[in-house]
């Protein structure tokens, strides 16, 4: 950030007065430029014994596996943008169980919130953002394909919980690798 | 937002190419900023029977009580965000049971994540944004007072829960007063 998006004049980036922490500010107009971390909705959308992946379309991780997801827009429940996007990138319809995951990524400022349903039809397939949308029994999920630690985390939740049939709501925070 | 935060020059307000709702667009430097709904972090600090709350020293809501809360800041997990905040604003330190509620607030685009926790100490005392701060037993809890509906919903499912010996994840959306 190098111009107040206020007023167009310069900002610089110093502790306000009473915080404790750098701010992008405009000494011109008096703003204060907050930067915070933004949330991911997505879904674990299943029909039977099978959990539906995304081959993603798109940079990062192009041509690897995840759940629907994308960032949540103003206006929007976390839910409705969760479904949202299983629209979007799979073009699939289904009905919340529940809230599945919440995982923190604090190394790239990301919340995310996933919640699991049931496809209420089959008529899914690729949004302009994948190339393959699939249904995967347990023991084909391509697991050294997936895009994002995130997404195996939550989905190895998914299928532990189901074998003890009882679901709960996971929580964690995933780790920058070394 | 009226000047792109990149390049300075004057942003318009229309759909991007491939998108699906209008965002502020740079057609200089072509600079698409988005703008996402925020994260509210916060904990429900109890001690015994008792809950702690901050009675509200910054506007809105100035003099009402509230659970200590504030925004995420990046590089941040959403319970380091919590403890963070309830020290900030109660000066409580507290042991995480578990994540207590999602609450989604469309209109105002921010998700409340609530942290449920005992009171390690009871140092606690008023930060710079709260005029006090208390322990409540159940019955004594100022409801008409409360500063956001969101924090209402939250102790009543927690003596809820407690009443009934179990706690559980609560989640909902909180709609504009109309
Ligand atoms: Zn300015
Ligand atoms: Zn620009």
């Amino acid at each position: 950030m190098k111009f107040c998006s206020h007023c167009g004049h310069t900002v610089v980036f110093e502790v306000p007065t009473g915080d404790d922490r750098p701010r992008h500010l405009c000494h011109s107009c008096g703003a204060i430029h907050y930067v915070n971390p933004r949330v991911i909705v997505g879904t674990l959308p299943y029909l039977g014994d099978q959990v539906l992946l995304c081959k993603r379309a798109i940079e990062p991780r192009y041509g690897l596996w995840t759940l629907p997801a994308g960032f949540m827009e103003n206006g929007e429940s976390s839910e409705q943008g969760a479904l949202r996007e299983s629209w979007e990138e799979a073009r699939a319809n289904l009905r919340v169980d529940d809230l599945f995951s919440v995982y923190d990524i604090p190394h790239i400022n990301q919340v995310y919130l996933i919640y699991r349903g049931e496809l209420t039809d089959t008529e899914f397939g690729p949004g302009p953002e994948s190339l393959e949308v699939e249904l995967f029994d347990e023991k084909d999920i391509p697991w050294q394909e997936m895009a994002f630690p995130v997404m195996t985390e939550t989905l190895k939740h998914y299928f532990n919980d189901r074998a003890q049939g009882q679901f709960s709501l996971h929580r964690g925070v995933i780790k920058r690798k070394l």
